[in-house]
């Protein structure tokens, strides 16, 4: 049986170990995490780089190989897991699976304002002191916003007929304006909403985490 | 005949628009290339934005359907026009797959202060003024190196047994710190400048460009 690991930050804040946790949760085999401590430099260990290669989080180790990366880790889990042992995490369609790369894509590269004004320890932390957005920021909420409109059917709670993977990244990345009181659409609410109660999302959310301290 | 249509920047100095030109060059499919003047907004007009759905340069159109975000777009090429009738820009091994996928993914959402201090404008256009790299770019210099000596083996042009399109990502990338005089082993030179001299990556260095006007 396959040999599973995910390191992921001690706080249990970062969205991409978010992403490929929920991306295991979802194929369903059993994995262990190794937490890793951010604040500390642990990323940054000899041992750390040489299997990330880039210092970063998350890992998956797979019988022993490593790879960082989120989306490349969602990707290799549906190469490696696939149907039918295995549930889906990318569309079967090409253009649909075109559009859930590109949503992917584009929360890791773009939307700087939302992420430094709006971090996720707001979502994963009681009572983190939040300002106004900056003009910077509005911009990119709207853009954000403009992309939910333009991506989520009225009455559906996925971007597809089914989940895939991006529709976790993009309701993180939603619920940072939704759940700092921003405005959104009757949609986009139930969207996100239904994201946030998906089991393997839960298990996310639910774990203990130690107090929070800035670094 | 698909009919196929590639949105870039202007100056030709998106690293993003290159990687998908280079993509659809390989793929030897013919497609026209549609210039979008990003200093003049021309992304953000509503028809572009109703495309790009994120007001991003690369947009390629296939059939009427548009898609942004060069690395989707690299993989819905790879989905849409394969082997036979197509050459592979991903690798046939998962690990390898994900090898470049995981590369594509760093160097579009890591190493700002090399991006930011070492332009692509330095590598297509003429006498670009730079400045000694910030401690903070020199940090991610050694990183990049420190990934470049990882994996690329010695003799070998290519990351993998053969091109893929993560080797020209990666080699743009090496080229912001080697033309700019950063030292770096002869095997990433040679790399580099094999990478640099492909028809498809030769087909985008060689475009006539309009006189670079700062924005």
């Amino acid at each position: 049986m396959a040999n599973l690991r995910l390191s992921v930050d001690t706080y249990w804040t970062s969205p991409y170990a978010f992403s490929a946790f929920v991306a295991l949760k979802e194929k369903g085999h059993p994995f262990s995490v190794h937490p890793v401590a951010l604040h500390l430099g642990e990323h940054k260990h000899p041992d750390a780089l040489a299997a990330s290669l880039t210092g970063r989080v998350p890992v998956l180790w797979h019988d022993g190989w490593a790879l960082s990366e989120s989306s490349a880790i969602d990707e290799y889990l549906d190469d490696a897991f696939a149907p039918p042992g295995y549930p889906r995490l990318f569309p079967e369609d090409a253009r649909e699976r075109a559009r859930a790369r590109q949503l992917m894509a584009w929360v890791r590269s773009d939307l700087m304002p939302i992420r430094l004004e709006r971090p996720t320890t707001t979502l994963f932390y009681e009572n983190m002191d939040v300002q106004p957005l900056s003009t910077a920021a509005q911009g990119s909420a709207a853009r954000l916003l403009g992309v939910a409109d333009a991506l989520i059917a009225s009455g559906r709670t996925t971007l597809f007929a089914s989940f895939c993977i991006a529709d976790a990244d993009f309701a993180l990345m939603l619920l940072r304006l939704l759940w700092n009181a921003h405005p959104a659409p009757k949609k986009v609410q139930a969207y996100v909403e239904a994201q946030w109660a998906r089991p393997s999302v839960r298990a996310w959310v639910e774990q203990k985490r130690p107090p929070y301290v800035p670094y």
